[in-house]
């Protein structure tokens, strides 16, 4: 199993997250490129914090939408978007390898990442613009999202992700931000959902069901109080439970 | 001799340039990286009509403004300098790739082209990531500047530039712009005083007497009113002549 | 009636269309504030020509997005929209009175203008702006918009805006870009079709029906090849059927 | 005697300082506009608060350059630099008025406030923004800097100002960050050194040597770690000698 987290969210002067304390309980880094987070210096630093804690760099693009961190939908053209990501990913590749890594998979984040579960064209934008950089490069998406069908046909690798701090539905999708009980904060609850989840694959519903989902790696955020505590909890149940920890790239 | 020319440096709704109309004349494009102009898409579009012209790629990267156009001295941090520049270069990799194009040298622009004529720490910051990214990449610079020693001394191919269109002191150094007669605006006298230098290495300087100039590559204006006409004419009077033209990288 | 244009727009070494030349015909300027287009040393220069050439300064607001040209939408909140109104009029505000004029209308901008036909948050937003800046400020907007109904609620002054060189349907919509006639290019068809409309109300739609459409201000665009030609061919036929051109403000 | 600091200076997703915490203890808020750091929707966040804390709103301009959060020199023309100013002048004025308050001064922030000490075009450039938009604004400096000259010839009020945490030269100049003992961390020490300035307008420069400075108001930092805990204790002390604590404007 994999963690990935979101990191190299600083921009300028203001700081944002611990990037190095997350450094010691994930095996994936999801690296701001500068569109929605991340100044070039602060990536940088990011990236040698990531090459030294022996974890992998992936690419966290986004939409051009700093004053909204990328969490806001921007309806920009199919040619658009695949020349920003193109931008996004070849920025981060000089950065990654200045500090003696590389980029070795790709998320996309924030309002981007939930366009493409339905968004045909800004899935095709993304696919086109990795393939064209790195067909090797695998892509992290929520399963079932219109994108890994594209993906897979584009013949990219898909890795499945699963939320160590969401609820799910009973088919086996996100409870909505803003429903009662949608983010959990329980650290000792969420390190042995994920833990069940490592080995057996299956999360319990909102409504107790069991559900199955297919994910290659857990996010644990990076960005909310708590975070390294969770991040803490759930790699330690893991690494008790037996759970060979890697990344996926 | 090479001929190049500053492109790509649209941005957005905002075209500016006739790149295509260069890429008939000159041998080395130099592309905007986006931080002082430049918008991916209109890079990517640059870079493909200049794979299609057999123009080679270069990277001009700037200082981090926009606004300024990259024409306004920014007091930034060697370590800023330095990240700012391989981030640019990286993305430049990455759209010039996906155009069946690679980024061949680096030409900095404006007032950080200026600034290096004399301030080191910038000047060690753009050797510094050039030789981070790709340490075989040719430096294009003003001759006699400190970055030329620098560069050198670094390892880097240090290329220099004379302008087509600008008079000379008799000592070799550019008349500053706001002196009578310090930019040429006669097509033929510009096409003229190039062959003369291409073949022996020598300019007229502005008091009438020859000064060698030593330069590997002569830039053209793609900004001013009348570039695509003085471009032609230096290319034509140049292959009369003889002269073979080529990029230097 | 009201000939309104949008100006302003250059940005930094990017000029966009001929404002002086505009300034002769119209009698309403759209000026840019600086988030979808114009900095402030261009505002400023644009506020002075309006003030010489007499011609009304109206605030062109839009969504933060300067790559896109405001012309992508953007799902930014309500809180969000409705400060960055407040800001980017006050912006204008600051430069408008500098240059010895004032800001006397709003009018919303690219994909500002078209989300707000029917997206009621973003037009409550544009609502709730300008009235806490002053609500004496006219809103000009497509005619039938939701934006229409909730500032006329909120007690703004709302003026329709028609279209010189676009195409009309039967009931009284603009034929979308892309369908075949949908832009007129035959200045003197143009001015023909603004005379009868200035005097009866009347457009002759694309079918060849007759609609009426409800506005006081005729929309001129100013970046389009012939702009200045079309401006000039409506300006000189209103005035020699006797229409007083005056600003609705 | 007046107690200000900076606020206002979070930035979309990004926060930085607490400035409601502040606000219980400062006189004068300068409030960032948007070119050095503040995005319109903290901005007028900020300014509700300061209304509603009864703390005068000031405006805090800067370059433009959010990357290096105005602490960069950037050079650029004084029509530029005078254009930028009164824009966010205007736009803080939109925003203040919004919140019921108003913009009663205006204070130069980072590499601005440092470069019109001996920058004559860029402190030309300041005072002649701040005339054309209210010439009853009194500009904060430091004290014996050429913009103090330039702003009291131009009709403009000077507020020299004090700085808390710093240490002075015997010659009553700011010791350079950098040096041993330039900044002080002792906040009964601050509180102190404050106690006695507001008294007898003497502070023990860093010789021990007793120095005048001429000040009416004290900067009191926001975004150190400790920065609370100062102002609280510089505040008590100042209340608890009797001195009264109000805005200079």
């Amino acid at each position: 199993m994999d963690l990935n987290s979101d990191v190299g969210e600083s921009f300028g002067s203001w700081p944002m997250g611990d990037d190095r304390a997350m450094f010691t309980h994930v095996t994936s880094a999801n690296v701001a490129c500068g569109f929605h987070a991340g100044d070039p210096t602060g990536i940088a630093r990011t990236c040698r914090d990531a090459v030294d804690a022996s974890v992998t760099i992936g690419a966290h693009v986004g939409y051009r939408d700093l004053a909204g961190f990328g969490r806001r939908f921007l309806d920009c053209s199919e040619t658009e978007l695949a020349d920003d990501v193109v931008y996004q990913l070849g920025a981060l590749q000089g950065l990654a390898r200045r500090a003696g890594g590389d980029v070795r998979y790709v998320k996309p984040h924030g309002a981007l990442y939930n366009a493409i579960v339905t968004h045909e064209a800004h899935a095709r934008a993304l696919v086109d613009a990795i393939r064209s950089v790195d067909p090797s490069l695998p892509l992290v998406l929520l399963p079932g999202s219109v994108a890994a069908t594209i993906a897979e046909g584009a013949g990219l690798r898909v890795v499945g992700e699963a939320f160590a701090d969401r609820a799910y539905t009973p088919e086996g999708y996100l409870v909505p931000r803003g429903t009662a009980g949608a983010v959990l904060h329980d650290a000792d609850l969420v390190a042995q959902r994920m833990t069940r989840f490592a080995r057996d694959g299956v999360l319990t519903a909102i409504d107790g069901a069991e559900v199955r989902v297919e994910a290659e790696t857990i996010c644990l955020h990076s960005d909310t109080p708590g975070a390294v505590a969770i991040a803490a909890a759930v790699r330690g149940a893991l690494t008790e439970a037996g759970v060979s920890l890697r990344s996926f790239a």
